[in-house]
């Protein structure tokens, strides 16, 4: 009877610990998954490379560029992404700011500034500097891609620090 | 011995039950909360209520208006809104397309167009139109508050389909 109920508890333990094994999630290492994500997306980025570029969303992701109506799956982002990487002169960079992962680990999301460059209509290429924020979801495969992003411009600069 | 065990048994499935009820979350139910406090926050904006409407957003919510820096915190956020809120012939008033609960059901994003009504340099009232997205949170006190919104200009509106 005492082995029993050993046993018992014993299985007690094993199932709730069975169940609180799914639980904790990483949540840190799925933030530095995602910079690694953003820091290989930005290289791919500045290599031009639009397949590369053009995988680090998903499939239904939704682009919603300043003063554009918005850019709604892989097939409308490709185009879009590719009109600029063939614009002369055109680059784009960023620097991610912040990213918050939700407790659960399957969602995310990122402020971040960016700056485009690109030829303006008399081709002075010019430089607009802007805000972003980037929602990822973490996909079966296991990768982390943007879902939703959005922009917008920066406004003016805060005043440099007065000279030392 | 054969009482102990059913026991046992009985205890496990308790057990696994127990950890499990805490897993299913209402996601639909989580979505209506949010279309409904998003609906409340719409009509304190109309009203113009100030304490209202700043109260649909989390204490360290980030608001990026386009073309200026970021308002980080309730303070800076209630700045902007009594600003805008004192604007002559000033209105605000949006439209939800999509919310997305995260799976877990405490963080969601939301896609919305929007439209703002002020005076241009003049005086003479202009409307400009929007899209948005804002990233909603579940707070402790079990109401969902934005913790991220963002938006830029719409862009030229899509051709109005031809008359029949």
């Amino acid at each position: 009877m005492m082995r029993a109920r050993a046993f018992a508890c014993l299985m007690i333990v094993a199932a709730l610990s069975a169940c609180r094994s799914e639980e904790p999630v990483d949540l840190e290492a799925e933030r530095r998954a995602i910079e690694a994500a953003d820091a290989a997306w930005l290289e791919a980025a500045g290599r031009k490379d639009l397949e590369e570029a053009v995988s680090y969303w998903t499939d239904d992701a939704i682009v919603l560029p300043p003063d554009m109506p918005p850019l709604k799956g892989k097939a409308a982002i490709r185009e879009y992404v590719a009109a600029g990487f063939q614009l002369p002169g055109f680059s784009i960079s960023w620097q991610s700011q912040e990213i918050t992962v939700a407790p659960d680990g399957r969602t995310a999301y990122q402020l971040a500034t960016n700056e485009f460059t690109a030829p303006d209509a008399t081709g002075t290429l010019r430089t607009a500097k802007g805000k972003a924020v980037v929602i990822w979801r973490k996909e079966p495969d296991g990768a982390w891609r943007a879902v939703v992003d959005i922009w917008n411009g920066a406004g003016s600069s805060p005043p440099a620090p007065p000279a030392q």
